[in-house]
């Protein structure tokens, strides 16, 4: 049977055992877009074709600009021997030596076209919660609602949605957002992610989220 | 495709790309049983057949309890209101109102029989280690090793190994020692788990670990 | 040198270098009352006089319920076997073993009057936010500011404060509403909380706020 | 009452009342040196003289290479706009803007000598561990005990110890090797130090132990 959103059988299965709830939007969002560094695209070993995810981001960072919320970009990165990895993660990612830090490979997208005030942040784990001042930054921005865009679906991304969940922060994926080099792996983690971590949307409907938080501003300004 | 430990094709495609290394054992190593609890598996809602699964969880205990190494279980449980859930997690797992504190149905299932010294925790998410004193318990016993069994694979289980690797520990899955009620989560889960987060071994090689555990114990007794 | 808020020479050096900043008050406050238990007050090791403290933290409940904002109390507890500590910071506080699960002890004083909805914890750490489930709460009920009042000043309140404002925070601390067992460690570490960590101010003016609190909701009900 | 570890009269009813306990050194120490940059030292704004201190960190230091124990450098670094202290930690700590990410300020002292393998990390908060993977790196270099070093005690000394003991490290203070701009501040601190979170020992205490690390290991290779 296949673990997909597709399986409106397997759907039914969870929505009747509780799973699959709707968190819904808040009020304050916050858009974080993971990974979307040059190695995870263009990168010999783990690279992959992300074009149309990262079209959808565009559009997404297009509609926050415009409502003026928080905008937050990751990327991966260790010292040259791997030494901050901690010597056990290293063992199962045998890839991490792919992302040493000051390198043009953990650099951002440059078609992302970072503004001044959006964050860029090092992270060393799958969740962007993991080992860094996200959360408090979110916080201090009272943030009550994360979206959340980016690679890979099946690691950082639902690694992510977990945690800002965990946090109770109304989690939000726009689903054509996301990405991951392995289809099935993608199939799956959007079907898991949707159940138990975030409302999986189309990217259109966030989008029509922010412009109402911009109309909102723009009415009272 | 199938998103499976199955599918030699698919685990060659992810070892390619610097997936799926091995952590390998430590030298002290703690088992957690993750919500062997009532409800998992008797519950109307929640509720299905983990028998095998918790057959090999009391094999595993054996040889722990030989070894004397630290054990630990989980459950959970909130206020029967909710009010410690926060107002948003319970709004995306509508079934969280089954795990009322203080009744029946979060109690740890008699035939693990939990002996004195043994740690029996409540957690309110996937993480055995969010919002948790699992993290400093297993420093101050200086475990280096967390052997994770238990239920679900596709929530608790592959978000405890996630919290585990992150934290450096040599984090070791006996497959058969986990469970979920639905197959395909399962399989697939089992497999991301294996590829980024902790190595998924035959239960017997696990054992075989302990058992030498026991004997390098008794030879310097 | 006194190291204490009544030094103005102290005072003043501190502010001239940046410290002693104003965080001021958000908008969506919560009230925390630390480890107002039975053994903190009356406990024949650790127990001390706080009459005074326990009847300011009864002005603010009655002023946080009046405006209907969130409300925790914490309370500290182990197993008997202190298993649960860890085995480290058992040794250093010898005194946890007072401590312990289900025992009168650890209850809430009564006078504190709690009520329905009013949210309480155990916790295993001087800060109210180290493995517990607090953050996650405060986050999804939405508060930008904790309140944090009880006991001791030097420990629990220090550390929970300390983590308050790691997490952006508005930290407020009523100053007649903190207590602790010995004069010297109240006064440095009520001038330390003031220099880095918190808003140190009157009870009447938190109570003020709270007042307003109540107003405003009022008149858009 | 002077609030000081010279004050034996204090140091007794801290010790009748279970405080003051010894943790004791473990089996694998790692040392700490917290924020030993230029501007602590030299900044207009929060530099002070610990000319003293840094010669004793340089004896732990030779101590600990010796000994080839893990070696750790913090410094604190921000943005330039500071959007990265999140808005309401900077209200209180008005002096964060002298530390600017990629500037000299935030160097480490040069006398300190780091050298390949010894970690140096950026965290943004007092204490070492929170929003950095400090933890999970003394996990994965199975690390029991921590000494830790650097300025100020009122401040990231305090702070970090309690989040090591916190964690179940062993957490031993070397008293020469931390300083504070403030003598009443170093004093108190110091006290509630040693009451609460750290055994606090002659330096000369901390370098016996590191040399019979060095001893056991060379008579083991």
């Amino acid at each position: 049977m296949e673990h997909s959103l597709k399986n409106t059988e397997l759907l039914d299965y969870y929505k009747a055992r509780g799973w699959c709830g709707t968190v819904g939007f808040g009020d304050r969002p916050a858009l974080l877009v993971v990974d979307l560094a040059v190695a995870w695209l263009k990168g010999e070993k783990v690279g992959s074709d992300l074009t149309a995810v990262v079209a959808q981001v565009r559009r997404l960072l297009a509609a926050a600009r415009q409502a003026s919320i928080p905008i937050f970009f990751s990327t991966m990165a260790y010292e040259p021997d791997l030494s901050d990895a901690g010597g056990v993660i290293d063992k199962k990612l045998r890839h991490l030596d792919v992302f040493i830090k000051d390198t043009p490979v953990v650099e951002l997208l440059p078609e992302l076209e970072r503004r001044p005030g959006e964050i860029f942040f090092i992270k060393q784990r799958p969740s962007c919660f993991f080992g860094t001042n996200l959360l408090s930054q979110l916080i201090g921005k009272k943030v009550d609602t994360l979206i959340v865009t980016g690679c890979s679906t099946s690691g950082c991304i639902r690694a992510t949605c977990e945690s800002s969940i965990d946090n109770n922060f109304h989690t939000i994926v726009p689903m054509e957002a996301v990405g991951d080099r392995c289809p099935s792996a993608h199939e799956a983690n959007l079907f898991d992610i949707n159940a138990r971590y975030a409302d999986v949307l189309p990217t259109d409907d966030v989008i029509s989220y922010l412009n109402g938080i911009a109309s909102a501003k723009a009415a009272t300004a």
